[in-house]
């Protein structure tokens, strides 16, 4: 199973008047390391658009929990992978450390998914392809 | 039981490449709302520092449900109440209608936090004050 | 000439660990505010990009001066007019008020863009039509 | 003279509906981008406040211009270093390079600032210490 593990530096602008991250901000980098998976996988959003028709992965459903805060400057490191796929759905897991502890855990529920063919302002899950699967899936 | 709504339009920077809100905007929706729900009862987080020493109710777990995409200039309605009050934590449940549709749906769990006494890098759990519960909580 | 004010809550997303506004989010307040002028004068963005094969009016310069620093809770009082158009670009000035004091002021200029024929990763400018104009327009 | 050059992959977050970087996020970049400066002289901001009394250096003046279009996964190199100190103020100059052309460009006016001891509400200019000068300086 493919798992890309980055480094970002909490940024000044990511945090609030309390001194920690403001938490959507933590999601926001969950989104980021997800796209880097994929890139890792050869499979950058790009790709996919032109060689899947769709327009990439939604959040449709997420889990998340804070469980120390980080401040500015602090070095986070941000692990990723993608811990199931269904039909035309998977679920990508992320743990963020600061220093050696988990600060924030989240399970993001993403679908495959295209514009709907009689409402282009719905989205319409599609079956994800078998070289997704392979290129990104547990063994 | 004291419920908040408000009505906000969907902004340009809010939204993605895919022309849809950039889901992690949505949580900073709710964190509003929450600000918001706590101004209406009279306990703005200003009040809140002065009276209880805390420094506010910072998010430690929170699960969101995105529906259907919104879009730039969407006018949106949320309403926010509190589910849940237990001894030094709360649930916000936040629902975002588009027209007449759940968009977005949320629960997050929020603790009643100061500073550790021993460590001003940690948060610590305290009572939530009857008079926050008599003000926001249920019946 | 049209002119847009309206009244907005300084959020805790917007603020960093100062305590005061993190200054890129008074230019996306400066954006949203320039998509509700328009707007106003019913020109709002779908209407746009369908009458006149635009993507919008993306941001070529802009000139911003910080006066006094605005906290969390804050209602500013944003006003916002075109100052000036020329064949292909035009001038957007804000005005940022807190209390009756100016915070901040910016001055924006905007391209009346479609994408370049020969390259669509490149943006072109286009004369801008005399019915938008008119309706923002200066006397 | 110290510069400091880094590079950063533009975020699908960064990105607004018409697929390029919306122009806030790249002052949210140049932002960090000085915090990055300060810390390469080792003069990070808890550093700062530690021994300067200042609570950092909050934007005062900026001004920015817009060249070429960024996208979601463009990978961008910011040089950023100070082009001239005055009594208590300084201005930063950024330059951000697509490929090999100059996208961005950015002078901001810094003021070296703590809380006024009249007024904790209120910013006040302090000297720029010697020690600043010459970590950062021109010659």
């Amino acid at each position: 199973m493919l798992t890309h593990t980055h480094v970002r530096t909490i940024e000044w602008g990511d945090c609030d008047p309390a001194g920690i991250v403001f938490h959507p901000r933590y999601l926001a980098y969950f989104d980021h390391a997800t796209c880097l998976l994929f890139a890792k996988a050869g499979l950058d959003l790009a790709t996919l658009q032109a060689r899947f028709a769709v327009i990439g992965y939604p959040v449709v459903d997420l889990r998340s929990r804070f469980l120390a805060p980080c401040r500015f400057g602090d070095e986070v490191r941000i692990e990723t992978r993608i811990a199931e796929f269904r039909r035309s759905s998977f679920d990508v897991h992320h743990v963020l450390h600061r220093s050696e502890a988990v600060a924030v855990e989240a399970s993001v529920t993403r679908v495959w998914a295209g514009w709907h063919p009689d409402d282009p302002q719905r989205l319409q899950g599609r079956p994800v392809p078998e070289e997704v699967r392979e290129a990104l899936g547990p063994g």
